[in-house]
């Protein structure tokens, strides 16, 4: 098992990482939670983890329930929330309460961000069961939900307690979805480390058969990577964005083509193709560094290009991003493989050029 | 006009009290405001104090749209959070986005915690319009929404840029409104401060005739004393537990009665009035000083005794209390007039005395 820590102000935590943690999950919860315990997990999950978390907190003397919600990113949204906030009144949780986050990415952001608003933010411990999830979205405290005009724009800023990242439970993951994580894994290559990049190319087959060592090396390099970022910008200030790589793209594509259609990491891998067209466009890359990122996401088994939809949906959907300013698009992009910047003033015609070039 | 200045950790803002401070509206958020403005207000104090803030806004250039929700404490739910979600949105609201709140708690709880979750969190200043307000929500970043198992239930801990506190706005808020905002006034005395109880004592005739030097420098002594709390307990570990006194009883009271029905200052000092006798059980407070209180109640034409229902009512409605830990009911007594303390330990039948005595 590797442990990493993670410092943010006023609070830091540790970030477990390894094969069969669950085997052993008391030990890891433990100095984490004194009062009782309600795990938020989804009806996919649930009959594949559920079991060893409720004996991990029963070993322990902790009363535990659970809040089984339906899976997917469809459901993350408010009646969700809801369905938590009402579940953890009914179950009488207090302010000592420990939520145990059981699952991938929308169980995390809907379970933290229900901590983070219940009674005015109670405990929460992060158990990650999908390779997005375990390499980005449990590191870094965005919380939240989608709302119909938007994707992730109700939330919060919420640090758990402690993250537990079990590589063995994506053994029963969905090939589709491993993939979609790996898109995460490739871009913090892409937006900062070019060492990465090259090892990633190396070992993408290995990855591929769950070579645990493989795995578990990528995970916590990424973790670190998102770590050290947010330990500089908790609150998205500044170099924080580059993490968007890819995003407002996929964001775009997530939300016209209905939230779970496309899963977000496939979202994001067509999203960094267009953010390396358009770094192309600017200057910054050669083609054939765009086609070194494809040949890569290929290899992970991931799309490459965006569905086809016309200009003005695009400009409409992107406008909405979280990281435009005074109305304008900005986007993050590649300067080089291994640096990414932000950059505003995108104008329709740069928009228009681009999506005509694929 | 008196300013203080409110310090928690990473953040400090001021609290500017004064008679006519709306005509002067745009000196006060000029530092405050960088990007638009949505006011956010209710059907009820926007036609009278609308104009003023927009013309601020225009005066210094900021583009500026609002968000006007129905009046009442009925309305501070997910309802009309879902709606200043979907304005903001539809407003095209950013980051830089900067929310006013104009009007009284219920506005202010509302506007702060969409501030608190919008994007993860954009910039709000604080327009309180009454006198619950101006002495007590508005300082101490408590934002939130009531959920129909309980009150206050959802929120966050998310503090302003600015307050703003015109006195004379205190002039068109109903004669019941003033008196449920001087049960805060009132608490302040008896959990901290033997000299301002008899202070108060003096005064309360003037301050009922809004004798605006009376009336200024309560608030700016509340302010302070509020401020005094926050600062040493931002997150609600320990002593701000105190500013709970009476609060236990008024929340039963308003969920029991229906949100709206009875006022948050009306239901406070009935519970005032019950923390006192329950005191007087314990052995810490005299008959005569449960009197003192009940009289400046009176003065202050405040109801001091509760709604009349069963004790099994009060004790389901007690145990969602958020002070409550491992299921004990746990409330704020005095141990003598101007000392507050948090008790836990209360059984059925020292309820069952108390309730049989009034």
């Amino acid at each position: 098992m590797q442990t990493l820590h993670v410092h943010t102000p006023g609070h830091s935590y540790p970030i477990h990482i390894g094969s069969r943690l669950l085997d052993n999950l008391a030990e890891y919860i433990r100095p984490h939670i004194s009062g009782k315990a309600v795990i938020i997990s989804n009806q996919t999950v649930a009959p594949l983890y559920l079991n060893p978390v409720q004996a991990a907190c029963q070993q322990l003397g902790i009363s535990v329930c659970n809040i089984i919600l339906p899976d997917g990113e469809q459901y993350k949204n408010n009646e969700s929330l809801q369905q938590i906030y009402t579940g953890l009144l009914q179950h009488h949780a207090d302010r000592r309460t420990t939520i145990l986050a059981l699952g991938g990415g929308v169980i995390g952001d809907l379970a933290g961000f229900a901590a983070a608003t219940y009674q005015r933010g109670i405990p929460f411990i992060q158990i990650p069961t999908t390779l997005l999830s375990q390499v980005d979205s449990s590191v870094g405290g965005k919380t939240g939900i989608n709302h119909p005009l938007g994707k992730n724009m109700i939330g919060a800023f919420y640090q758990p307690q402690a993250v537990i990242a079990d590589t063995s439970t994506l053994q029963t993951l969905p090939p589709r979805e491993f993939s979609a994580g790996l898109a995460e894994v490739i871009k913090y290559a892409l937006l900062g480390d070019i060492d990465f990049l090259v090892q990633l190319e190396q070992t993408m087959p290995g990855i591929m058969r769950q070579e645990q060592t493989a795995l578990a090396d990528t995970i916590r390099h990424c973790c670190q990577m998102k770590a050290h970022i947010v330990e500089q910008d908790e609150k998205e200030q500044g170099i924080r964005a580059l993490l968007n790589l890819g995003h407002t793209f996929g964001h775009a594509i997530e939300t016209q083509m209905g939230y779970g259609n496309w899963l977000h990491g496939e979202a994001v891998a067509a999203g960094m193709v267009l953010a390396a067209r358009l770094s192309e466009h600017k200057g910054y890359l050669k083609t054939a560094d765009t086609e070194r990122i494809i040949h890569l996401l290929q290899a992970a088994r991931l799309p490459v290009a965006p569905p086809e939809f016309a200009i003005d949906t695009w400009l409409a959907l992107m406008q909405h991003d979280k990281k435009n300013q005074a109305g304008q698009i900005r986007l993050v992009i590649l300067k080089q493989l291994g640096q990414a910047a932000v950059e505003a003033g995108f104008s329709r015609e740069d928009m228009a050029a681009l999506l005509q070039s694929i």
